[in-house]
């Protein structure tokens, strides 16, 4: 008989600190959505769960304001999302112009390069949006550049980006447009239909205040179309959209599923209930709300001395990335404080706003001004 | 201002039924696990978050019955868990042997040929293990080899594979292996360092019975070298160990993590919580509670007309593929009867074997004495 190995360390059952979520993301979690999150396991065929994902594709388009059938969920986080997106619609030598203006339109390169395709990088200073005027002469003297991607929402500087605008410029020079709202979904408008988006992504865990480990995810006809004309097979099986739609449905309620892979159900449940919350708050309150947050912040670390990246008209609300005072060295030391004695989590600043800058999150349910001040009161604290 | 479009159907909050999962996968998740799911979201570098992940992986390490350093929880389902193999260790060009007996067998040929590696594929029938000496033929005949990939249980079929042989096989000619045990670990002996095996995926839905959606892998430090020497970018950023394990840190405990993508938090508390069960219980008493649970299954099934479609020595205690009693024809009805009247999950056949068989699982929290005659006596009801 086989002895196996014991383990050396016998581990207690993991009890996480009640943290304030207010860095990049997660947010804090609904408290509806932890509790969906632990209902009862069903099969992923069982047709009380295939009628929740036909619920669910409805949620995701409303969040999306969308009618785009190929509407759905992807089983793996935001980067998986985007990988989604690039996997499909990008075939080897497809030239690919990626607007690059923080660190995951660096991210949408490396999908180009890996998918085998030909990224024309479009560079603009961290903290800045994308500017059209330089995406149309990237477009005008790359006639056949088959895509436009770019990051609506950067989550490492906290810049919106002009959508409507890039959008309506990459039809006019007859690309698709690949766009990526993990941090903007619910905290700032994303039409989807109104704009002309032909493939996007977001994340479960900034604005909807799910918990991590989701990516929702639409494509346009347009997309669609692109894919049935592939050449090759997908490189992705697990993201190959042709077989993942087999298990979401055709987009038409009671459509037929069949297997593809087992869907991370309890997750879901948790998806379902974030969008339910976000169906029933409406979608324009919760960008004034998230806009109501982001004033109040503003004001008071403003009165704190901190000042931000991004000028006033590109700035996100959900996202807050600020200088830190004159004079303050540590801010690691300071934001381990801020977790030890007050149990809040900002984030710091990524490559080389790295040890400069932090990122306030106001995401969801974390966008409240209860936590607002509460997150002044702290910061003041430990800057005293 | 924008007006977003309302969505035209509200949904309910979701309630799912209390299902018991007899089926090939997810299984009853244990209420511990479904616990630790809802506690409370912490972001994906906190210090207690990374201090629990260094214990998911020595937690991991024991299921897995090895020291490997590269060994942790992919952020995504068992065929996520598959392809993070395939395309860490498989470059253009690479001739992977690969054993079908099963659908899944047939994935690991897609996921082959979406590397652009030249698959060589050894078949054998449905049902059947995979057959050593067929497998050292093909060895021999293609010396350029540089893998050799079988599903150690197939989940399609029932059958259990002899892996400890394949393994040593493939070493006497010099290829990796790469082995998938989503149904295997925890079910039946799966001993990563004493058979040699040098890339591993299992899945957290099986004999963990933790909720779907996590792939828990391993590679030996000869699979890890093999990734050093790759020639061109793993094809999948998302799935990129050499990105990945920046987060998941060096194998060392407390090792510094780095941002690759947000991972699946509060799923990550379940699959601890699971791995932590199945350490209490010890893995002998637990592969042994599932060969009790089988034997007490297949005398009730067999008294019931039901015939087993693996012979006695290859079945795996866990996944019972059985022919319906002769003259049974609405095996889909029977099926349903059970979900609506008894909320008890059974599997259908696959492929050629759907209509056929019924595969039912005895996996982690579902093997246990009074599920099986709660089953038993179930399905008496419907077939009488």
């Amino acid at each position: 008989m086989i002895s196996p190995k014991p383990v050396t360390t016998p581990a207690p059952a993991f009890a996480p600190p009640q943290r304030k979520l207010m860095g990049p993301g997660p947010s804090d979690i609904y408290p509806e959505v932890l509790a969906a999150l632990s209902r009862p396991t069903v099969g992923h065929l069982d047709p009380e769960f295939v009628r929740m994902m036909d619920e669910l594709r409805v949620l995701t388009q409303y969040a999306f304001q969308t009618d785009n059938r190929l509407t759905m969920v992807v089983s793996a986080p935001g980067s998986a999302g985007m990988e989604t997106c690039f996997v499909n619609l990008v075939e080897a030598g497809d030239q690919v112009i990626v607007c690059r203006n923080g660190v995951f339109g660096g991210r949408m390169v490396e999908n180009v390069e890996r998918c085998g395709g030909i990224p024309i990088v479009v560079d603009f200073p961290w903290g800045s949006p994308v500017d059209p005027n330089k995406v149309e002469d990237a477009l005008k003297s790359h006639p056949e550049a088959r895509i436009l991607a770019f990051v609506h929402a950067e989550t490492s500087t906290g810049a919106r980006s002009d959508a409507q605008t890039l959008c309506a410029l990459a039809q006019q020079y007859n690309c698709l447009t690949i766009v990526d709202a993990v941090t903007s979904l619910a905290g700032v408008p994303v039409l989807v239909d109104e704009w002309g988006i032909d493939a996007i992504y977001s994340g479960s865990q900034k604005c909807l205040s799910c918990v991590p480990g989701l990516s929702p995810v639409s494509l346009s006809e347009r997309a669609v179309a692109r894919i049935q004309q592939r050449k090759n097979k997908v490189q992705s099986w697990f993201l190959d959209l042709s077989l993942v739609m087999q298990y979401w449905g055709d987009g038409l309620v009671g459509s037929k599923r069949s297997y593809h892979h087992t869907a991370p159900v309890n997750t879901l449940y948790a998806m379902h209930e974030a969008l339910r919350i976000l169906q029933t708050e409406g979608l324009e309150n919760s960008w004034n709300r998230h806009q109501r947050c982001h004033e109040r912040l503003r004001d008071g670390l403003e009165a704190l001395g901190f000042r931000y990246l991004v000028d006033i008209e590109y700035r996100l609300p959900q996202l807050n990335a600020v200088f830190l005072p004159a004079g303050v060295t540590d801010e690691a030391n300071l934001r381990r404080r801020l977790l030890d004695e007050f149990n809040l989590e900002v984030g710091s600043g990524l490559g080389d706003l790295s040890g400069k800058i932090w990122r306030i999150g106001l995401m969801g349910y974390s966008a409240r001004p209860e936590n607002v001040d509460f997150c002044l009161d702290a910061i003041g604290s430990v800057l005293s």
